[in-house]
């Protein structure tokens, strides 16, 4: 499937406009609708007072028009009334302070009175339009963990970590163990003497940081599930998912997926995202209006994994928007780019947002499809474009495996944001520098999580992988791909030790060397080294490794210690190393893997969905994209401009 | 009048000194002395026993020497003893705590019982004091709203800002549809709902925000009121002030003068706000010891409108201050310069700050006249030249009108930082910018309210107007003289809506456009364009825009989208363009608008009193100024080195 | 002596470790051992329930062995049973928040229970191994003032504050007038009055704050005392210490040592303090894997004349820390160099940090000799070397008093801390500035307080010292040898107000000048001047001096004003120079002095101690270091590579 929706807010607008609205929609070649997510005080303007008159209205205008709708539970934004009336719910500062009402996420996801009310709303949704034939899936609440919302200081949330820990742990003895509590005289005498690990004088004890992360994923996602149990009761057959956000990892996004959800949808902003992360200041003017080239498709490839195949972008960045430090314009034809990659990337659904730009509150300068005066925006415009080519494109099967499969894992990303050791050490921005290196060999890329079937690819790559197990191992001994490895890979036990027998800890029994002192490196220190004729720099991280028996040094830098190191179908990289170095080895890799690489500049990308080849081409200057003599071309033409694409099958 | 004074502090000094100092002043040429606003403990040093004695006492020597008095009421930091006995009026911060005592400006201004108390030592004082010959003029307060003191997040602020929404609204609905509460089920039952727009997790509602500040500049101007009003009953006839900051805009100052105040005094230090304002660094270096040749005559053209033609320098920088991030000597001349150039700009009175250093407290380290030794500091020197100078200069008119006139708005301003969309963008910034682009084409200039009557200018531009009104179009309408305006002018209602047809919304009755879309630019961001036949780029901000109608495109970028609209004699700018591509094109309309120009570098400036020009120059280079041939030469000579000025008649 | 030890913390492992780490810690050549100082919780695991069992074992292994014990107090990080028991005994934060229990450093020290608690522990512990013959020093507490953990806004600490006030001025009105409260209406009625200087709308009176340090360094040496009485009585005959940090202000480490301690020692950790500290950021590039040559060296110097002559390393940094920014691994050679530098200053002792890295908890990234895996880590391999040379390193006599005498003087660090006027002035990067040039130059110095006996100096500098009193003054004039002293000299009272005569104040007697204005420079201004013939800049620091009488000006700047100024053996310097300037001007001096010079390179250095001479080479260059023809060398060659040394006797 290849479909094409929009987020739209009745309620922002007159009755009289709703049905022009829901036309416009059709004749796009939108077959998706997505309402309701934030409008609770409408749908139950006062305590027990539901009015569900205009929402029925709204939703059979839509639906007359041949629109499937994806309902969204209000629960991001409870009303006034419900937070006067339970004052407790209000999420508490780190400084001990209840947020205030006045914008959205200001509840506590720890509160139990706010579950059941929860609970509440999301029934009485659900029971009323769970089996509406134009409903087509429900999404719960709205980009959870937005704002840095997860964490409550709140007594309520105290309790719930002592439980968990008591759980998890059963004698306080062993949790006093497990963190190495002798340090420093942090010993517990039981686990209502925790406390939450933040405002200490100084840091923080490790373990107890990363077992507060679990608590709070795990909490996000029981927050998540007791929607979503609900819905599939009274909605039978529908699809229940959520909106994840690009590169958020507050929570474990395999774990809420695991029985949370059908389809994995996220919010895809790629100008704000490319502006707002920790990308080098280059990287950010030179693709500004653009987006990075892989800031999407990277979640584009984590979310299909999340989703077990199947994705969906739940809102589509359609315009400038206005959370970034600065916002600007996207260049021309980028909505519809970004709108065909996500597609090439395997999306089910692309789901702009907004239909139109609302005039007022927060989201004023956040563009939409059709302009608060109503008609196409300019990037309105080349959603139309979307919509027409879309119907003259032919049907194409789901996106393929991939050649390649790098691990992402939400431990890992905890591991390293706890324990960065140097400030410029990035979990999300290293595996985005593999991963772009690996996309400009012209590889497609599967991003799966650590207990993956990883059977069938040519290459596996985990650039971190912070705690290996025995599992992992095992699949590594017994496969014969190409297994790559990073820095701090098994640098970690489960309890935020360093491994008894030095990193990589288990992975030693297929890599034997022993990690003696790793060090951060500041923007001057740049040790050098030479990967297979190409020299180049170590960046933020490096490791000094003691190869142990049968290991073979690929690499070395200038001080001797290891850069690279081999044994049979398993490497080992030391450090960071700086992207074309990376981008080298890689390549050398690819090949050895039998795979066929194709060298793209910075800003051209390809992609395979089913049988058709798509490429894209960010890049300022105009690209000649490898379409093969005999190949059908079924959209655009070989030579792309900035912001072009074609797709051809052979 | 060109009068020359000093903020002095008897209460620091041994009576012994007084008349020495008294006799000093009146040799250095100055006829006005400001005392006492910070005497609270020393008129009242424990409840209700007043202490008049010493000033009395001071007052008497002053007056004996035949100087003028400024009483300054001592409010702005009330004394240990009162904030003891009613802990209710020290401010609250928005972290819920009240401030410490141990500074000033500790009161929370929103309190009933701080009011109160203020009456009551106004009174006292102005009963004793109100018809003493000497005293010729009252100062409320001190710099209200410096350390960002206007807020207080005390129960007392927040029941007074409910009410404040009440008496405007009325009805709750009404403020629910005009800050689009619907938006994220953010909608009030009723008033008493409606908490600070602080501490939410994320935005507040900008709608929100802007009642607060409106609501904050209300109660900041009720405060001084109070004050003025007791101060007039009691001494009639005395010019009423308050001392405002350089680049305050935490209330409209237009309002607070309309009732409040018979003359604008000003504080002014060219170097600390050079160095505190979010200029570029280059201009930061390159004006440290001169100060930005506008960054104080900006705001002696807008007090100088703020009074209605009447304007002092209450504060005048003598010597290095203490208060920026650095703080360096002023390069000789410039405090001689500084004076000149204020009375130039139309001041009546320019008073250094201070008399002598205090060798003591916090702001030891802020340089007078006299060093703390007694005896002239070097920048003292120069203020009895200023004396000796002044006291040979013929007597000169009042600032006639400016060819020019410049719209500052004080909702502008608050709409810009409530929604800056991009980090640079800086309202007042942004004026200055224009501001200095016409001086630097000679051209004097009037700075005034949106509401002011604009007949009889040449030339009017409104760097930015949020708002435009039918008043104003209809004015525009009316006008045969050139109109500029700037990006984001008409871009919102006075609720803080995009304009239901789009900006600059009323004003496309005189400029028939569509703003489609804008883009906060980063500074890599650069997108270039040609004006009159000059090139250069726009920067920070930029619009895209669809001409309707008759409408003309002057410019276009490089992308076409519109740089500059014409229609008539309308223009409309549609970016923030760089410095040297605004002079170009205000140079163009400038001589459209039948003005003659003077192309002046960076550091010269010329401005006009009377019939009498004045040559200013903050450059390293000599300049030699433009005297005609058949002038008399009043002050200096035409050669200027770096920090000097002359002054002729034709 | 020069001997080696270590810190070890046998609670973190097992048992039946313990003999072969000790024994292996005598095979290395290591006579001292430190142990116990966060073991509280092993200690006393519940109120009042000792358990010695443990630490009576460790013990007696380590004695066995050979060793002495450094025995530390366990006060750094009260137990959670503690913590529980008495919540009073938390710190308190600014915002009125308690420190949450979790890391360490959590106490109030202001509390009079917890003063209490610690009384009892140590008693409790000292009373057990006071007399036992192998523990031959007692460490209280552990980096008092680390983690900025001085100051707590308790209640406690507040009346403790007012009580201290009252104890020193006696009468309330002595205080207003010693603050100068008379500004700003700040006038206190009773001592109970005075709050915090913190927390307050702007700057809190600079006599306010002064005199907290000065309350908040009372208190830190009282806490100290407390223990170092109850250590002394039970255990005589044993040096008591504490482990001081590297260019630490937070108390008067003078006034700490005059009854507080036998041996002045401190923890050294180059890496991460050259990181930290606000050196230029070539600085910080040049020397991140070295540490800056003169950041140890100069707490050496400065901690051996707290110490009276002896001071000791606690802790010697052992290959990559984990609590900079960037943590990068020592160059080779460098953990050795470390070691030699220490005892070329005159350590008595370097222990290093630690015997082997734990692989738990907070630390687990902060190396040891050993790796957590036991074995040597790369670094550990160099304190091996060091063994074996100290083992054949003839005995050498203490450090002999050194030509030059730099005065350090804490009170002058608080003034210039609350006071810097511009932001880049930072009293100890003053002085580390000063003793670069003159390390530079080949010169030993001795760092003593302003008391200190100064005769027999050739050459005495003061770089900065606030306070120039009339026993200083009578210093100078009696000696003959050369005095300097630098900018913000004598600027200010002991009350911190500006002198009655101005600055220097009382040094005007024999450096009649008066410092007219100060100015603070933003990095672009570089006012130039020239001193013996070399050109260079002001940075940071320039002070508009008036010569007074006799006083010579050895040098200008372009503007004028002096640069240098000299009366007989007197000079004075106007400015912070920058380096090359400043040590061109240091070497004239030292030559008048009668001082033998070398000139070293940036990373060159030479010590003495006794009558052997030591080079060290910080630098990438091969330097051949300054051994005369006849000497015995001792230790290493003349040539030297990064990381080397040699040692010679004439």
């Amino acid at each position: 499937m290849m479909q094409l929706g929009v987020c739209y807010y009745p309620e922002h607008w007159p009755e009289s406009q709703w049905q022009s609205d829901a036309r416009r929609m059709v004749e796009l070649g939108m077959t998706h609708v997505r309402i309701a997510e934030f409008a609770w005080s409408r749908m139950e303007p006062r305590q027990g007072e539901y009015d569900w008159a205009w929402l029925d209205r709204a939703i059979d205008v839509l639906a007359a028009a041949g629109l499937k709708i994806v309902l969204g539970t209000p629960t991001a934004a409870p009303p006034y009334w419900l937070c006067k009336a339970m004052p407790q719910i209000m999420a508490v500062r780190a400084d001990g302070k209840p947020w205030r009402f006045g914008s959205r996420r200001h509840y506590d996801l720890f509160s139990a009175d706010y579950r059941r009310e929860c609970a509440r709303i999301t029934t009485a949704m659900v029971e009323r339009y769970g089996q509406h034939p134009a409903v087509v899936a429900w999404q719960t609440d709205n980009e959870l963990a937005c704002h840095d919302t997860v964490p409550s200081y709140s007594d309520e949330a105290k309790v719930a970590f002592q439980g968990w820990l008591a759980a998890k742990y059963g004698d306080i003895n062993k949790l006093n163990t497990a963190w190495g509590n002798v340090f420093w005289s942090m010993e517990y005498p039981t686990f209502e003497a925790v406390d939450f690990p933040v405002q200490t004088p100084t840091d923080a004890n490790p373990s107890h940081l990363l077992d507060f992360r679990r608590f709070l994923s795990d909490e996000v996602i029981a927050f998540h599930q007791l929607q979503a149990d609900i819905l599939r009761q009274h909605a039978p057959g529908r699809d229940v998912l959520h909106n994840f956000m690009g590169l958020f990892g507050a929570f474990d996004h395999y774990q809420f997926a695991k029985n949370g959800i059908d389809v994995a949808a996220w919010d895809s902003y790629p100008l704000a995202r490319t502006e707002t992360q920790a990308l080098p200041e280059e990287e950010k003017a030179r693709w500004a209006r653009t987006g990075h080239p892989d800031i999407s498709a990277f979640s584009h490839d984590l979310y299909r994994g999340v989703g077990r195949g199947r994705f969906w972008i739940m809102e589509q960045q359609a315009g400038p928007v206005n959370w970034a430090p600065h916002n600007p314009v996207p260049a021309p034809g980028m909505v519809r780019l970004w709108a065909w990659e996500a597609l090439a990337h395997g999306a089910e659904l692309v789901s702009w947002f907004r239909w139109r730009q609302a005039p007022f509150a927060q989201e004023q300068l956040h563009s939409g499809l059709n302009l608060p005066s109503d008609g196409f925006s300019p990037s309105g415009e080349e959603s139309l474009r979307v919509g027409k080519e879309l119907r003259q494109f032919p049907a194409t099967a789901s996106k393929a495996k991939a050649p390649v499969a790098m691990m992402f894992d939400y431990e890992s990303l905890w591991y390293c944001d706890i324990q960065r050791h140097g400030a410029s050490f990035d979990y999300q921005l290293h595996l985005l520098a593999w991963y772009s290196a690996l996309r400009q060999l012209g590889l497609d890329i599967d991003i799966l999580p650590r207990d993956a079937d990883f059977t069938g690819y040519a290459l596996i790559v985990a650039p971190t992988l912070t705690v290996a197990d025995l599992p992992l191992v095992e699949k590594v001994s017994k496969s014969d791909a190409l297994w790559l490895f990073g820095p701090r890979t098994g640098s970690r036990t489960r309890d935020f030790h360093i491994p008894a027998t030095l990193p990589p800890g288990p992975l030693q029994a297929v890599m034997p060397i022993q990690v003696l002192e790793v060090e951060s490196l500041r923007p001057s220190l740049r040790p050098q080294t030479r990967i297979a004729g190409q020299a180049g720099a170590a960046e933020r991280w490096r490791e000094n490794v003691r190869p142990m028996g049968e290991v073979e040094v690929l690499a070395r830098f200038e001080d001797n210690w290891p850069a690279l190191l081999r044994k049979g179908h398993v490497q080992y990289a030391t450090a960071w190393f700086e992207p074309a170095l990376l981008k080298h080895w890689l390549a050398e890799c690819a090949l050895e893997a039998g795979l066929e690489i194709t060298h793209l500049g910075a800003g051209q990308r390809l992609s395979r969905r089913g049988d058709v080849t798509f490429a894209f081409n960010y890049d300022a200057q105009v690209w000649l994209a490898p379409v093969p003599m005999d190949a059908e071309l079924l959209l655009g033409k070989a030579e792309l401009g900035q912001g072009e694409l074609c797709a051809w099958r052979e």
